[in-house]
């Protein structure tokens, strides 16, 4: 193995940086040039590529977003831009490509070597955490805290106004960043895709809540539960009369420099990627998992379901009271 | 002067916690005991009055919110709601109540005065700083970090995406907060209420700024703006074609540690409004200008315009270039 | 089981109040009361106690320090004092009692269980993260971020002046905190405790980072690595010449609102050390181990060692070039 | 006026490179080409120095350090060095210099000038506040939250063990910092440069605050007070037999993102120092005082002694009780 590439694609995430330097950095000390293709797929299949030294991801494990550029392309969808897009590797001698990013990121990844033989290595980048295959993604640990910082300083006015906080936070359709946030920021109720309960319920624990003389609640909704923020805080307001107040995090959690652990994690996987290509892997993710790094195949971690992590879910209530 | 209460009122900024503190150590220095009124004018109302002693306030200085807790009451519109806040006082042998808040609870503090009798003192806190008389308001420092804090995070993911956002901020009627976002924050562009050009210029602006290489934008909008940001986003989507985010802040601007200008001004304004009582004078608001403490009548806070810094407003264009 | 005894002691680390609360509404929910013991192991010896319901814990989740105070005691040390605090929890009808804190603390309880048949549990709360029987202890996450945070900070002024700055972590006798904030920060190399490397091979380092382009240069050194921080940079400014400055990070490492990491992890212990006392448990430690809660007698945490991360150790080397 | 140079010298300071980018835009937008010198002095008589211009500055204005790098310069000193210095100067057909930065770099301005004729525009770049003629320097309030946000985390820690911490900010030889973070920080004593009173009132103050019932106690010591915090901490060990544990911020209270004051207020000076240079002005210092840009001849900046704010010196003792 000569030459490498790698891209990040779909949306981004804080960490993903650090993994860029991971893979620039490993593969230079064994020997192996890294071709950085930006815009994701779509730069791809348009030709934006430039070879990446190490001094080039100098100073940017702690940066927010992507200094590769990212999109949400769909040009990975048709055999001709899959076809555009395996030339320009050949084109480039590049011997294997290394995609970070999320679920569809893999569909072109897996597409791409299917068709055309390409050696494709997937690192998990997403806030969402709803990759199969590892502990968890890159970036998902600075969204967390991105939305637990905006819980507290919500609960500071909420606890002034004595007034009920809805708070809509990402995951798409899951529940993982819901459900660290609920427990962490020390929610009243957590409401995720993953769990069909009624929105009916919360009025009776708002109730009961102010009956043990809390002044005020903070319930937490991911952004997949069907209804939202706004249908929960809807059943909220007319089932109790109590002001209730919307939250909707939105795009900030995306942003800002990564935590210690993303930077940590992306550095590990970054790395574990270019191993794995060296040692012959491909179609397969790397991921944590069991304290290491394990692999899966890369249909795998869309194919198969992420459970949240359901005593975390019974403790959320627990600790509640 | 041997006994004063204080509330506060409206909506909560931080750095109400440090005033409450400020009032309650200065007095008590000067030999007066104080009051602490929950639940502003409501809480009066209702006779929700408990004495502070030094230790109350201990370790509250950082803290968000205020520990009297707010409402925003309109009890004291009706002449009935004011006699009962002042016969509540009396039972309490109150000297002198100093209100912490912004202009709604102002105008209760100047009618109670005015009807009543009962020296009033007023502390700008507010994150808008929409008030006359102060050249910053208790909890405008803390709102713009907070708001620039996200808008650094919104960057990262626009720059990645080269997308544009265009970024709601509080303010109520004024455009202080996004005013000083828009330039800490390096925004293209940023509307204020203060200023009725039309969300069409924009247009011009991001395609020259995309002709000019610029791969992202950001937008501040004040909330106070006609159609706030959802108005503006529409208007570059469609005159450009460009893909446009909107991001509405809200509630999380009011809340947080208070930063360490808005505990220093607190701080200053809470020992002046006690000292301002013992001095005899009433209906006045203590505020920063010139470098001291000037008093301005309660009734001028709201009816006099403060404007927001027009040399400010041009620099923020010249360096979005 | 009706009632049970809880306590912080030694170190204080951010977490451990989201362990406190855990503990308290667990219980609770399980019908069991608690009792609060302040100053740890000396107030248990002088009688501090006092019942916690679920509303003396609210708001706690997100502040550092422990509301029940905590101190480093050696009163446990004597067969006198333990004899005294086994005596206070018979008198106030304690059937278990749960030690929140590191080894030394373990220690004490330890002891209290074998020669007075106190059944104890322990939850692993210090910054270090040096006990064996847990992938992570309370506090740990916080400290490492604030470190890394301090690094970021160091590195903006360190790049600007194009010197070399050698950091102090905390850590005691491990170098977990130093090998986490060297990954993440960027580090060119990392001093720690588990290995003996002479300090000689950092001067080579710094000469070929100098050579290699690299303008500045950030060297991480744990506490308990021989001669610390400034005999590091002594063997640098004496072998390179290059303007050295050392960096202490000292005690803000223990302070500030948990990370969320912290914050779930306490609830996560707290909640199992309650029901691992419900189910006969005695003289062990819970921890998180393999995704799930692990068991671990007391005298086995500071017996066994706890390695540093080997493969991260590597990685570490590896992302420097 | 065709082309202006710029560089940055001395300490570093958050808010430099929203400096640099307020002095390369406004000149760019008023037709005047810009060029960087980088490393200060030192770079400025090796001829280091390259055109600016508006998009080298993009998604700077939020980093902390300076782009332009700078140095602790003696070269300025010796009238070679200076010759040399104007000479390069010429060769880049330069008409004017905007230098950032504190007292040592406004004197080799100033002297530049003198000598040479070029024209100098001083901009307060400090985080120090210690220049006559500006209310505030380019870098203040961002030290003083870094400082602020570790007393707060060292309170939590000083809580929790009932302990005393006395705490050594920056602020060279005065005790501005110092004061800002005593007063928002709760602080019990603050000792600083300007005021010679003796530590051994520190010792009945803390007696004082233990008798009041206070577990713990802040002190702040500015690094310009004789002794520093160990002389202070020594005194209290000493006379009180508390247990006393001293931290020294040290240099990170130079980097980190800058916040808004620091980046707005040098938005506006970089804005102001192109136009004083348009307008004819050398040899000054603009600053911000009474609301607006003020110029100070460069001599002033250092002959001149800017006292602490005396009321606010105060307000720190009467809010201490």
């Amino acid at each position: 193995m000569k030459r490498l590439a790698v891209l990040t694609s779909g949306g981004d995430a804080p960490g993903m940086n650090a993994a860029i330097r991971a893979v620039v950095r490993t593969a230079t000390q064994q020997g192996i040039e890294v071709v950085g293709v930006r815009r994701g797929f779509s730069g791809l299949h348009r030709g934006e590529l430039a070879v990446l030294g190490p001094r080039d991801v100098a100073n940017t494990i702690q940066r927010g977003g992507t200094i590769l550029l990212t999109a949400r392309s769909h040009t990975w969808r048709s055999p001709e831009g899959r076809a555009k897009g395996a030339q320009v590797l050949r084109d480039w001698n590049v011997d294997g490509l290394i995609v970070i990013g999320g679920d569809g990121s893999f569909h072109g990844g897996h597409y791409l070597q299917e068709e055309h033989g390409v050696p494709v290595i997937g690192v998990p980048g997403t806030i969402d955490n709803d990759l199969y295959g590892t502990d968890h993604t890159i970036g998902y640990f600075t969204a967390v805290e991105t939305a637990l910082d905006a819980v507290d300083k919500l609960r500071d006015t909420g606890a002034s106004h004595e007034r009920i906080f809805v708070i809509e936070v990402m995951g798409r359709h899951a529940g993982h960043i819901a459900l660290d946030v609920a427990v962490a920021g020390g929610a009243e109720e957590v409401f995720i895709p993953e769990d069909a309960k009624s929105v009916e319920g919360v009025v009776e624990i708002v109730k009961a809540s102010v009956a043990k003389g809390k002044a005020s609640s903070i319930i937490i909704v991911a952004e997949g539960y069907p209804g939202g923020a706004q249908g929960v805080a809807d059943a909220i307001q007319n089932g109790t009369g109590l002001e209730t107040r919307v939250s909707i995090l939105g795009h900030i959690q995306r942003g800002g420099a990564p935590v210690s652990s993303d930077r940590v994690l992306a550095s590990r996987l970054g790395e574990a990627a270019v191993y794995a290509l060296m040692d012959g892997e491909k179609g397969v993710m790397v991921g944590r998992g069991g304290g290491g790094i394990v692999y899966t195949p890369l249909h795998e971690t869309w194919e198969k379901r992420k459970d949240v992590n359901r005593d975390l879910y019974r403790c959320a209530k627990t600790l509640s009271i």
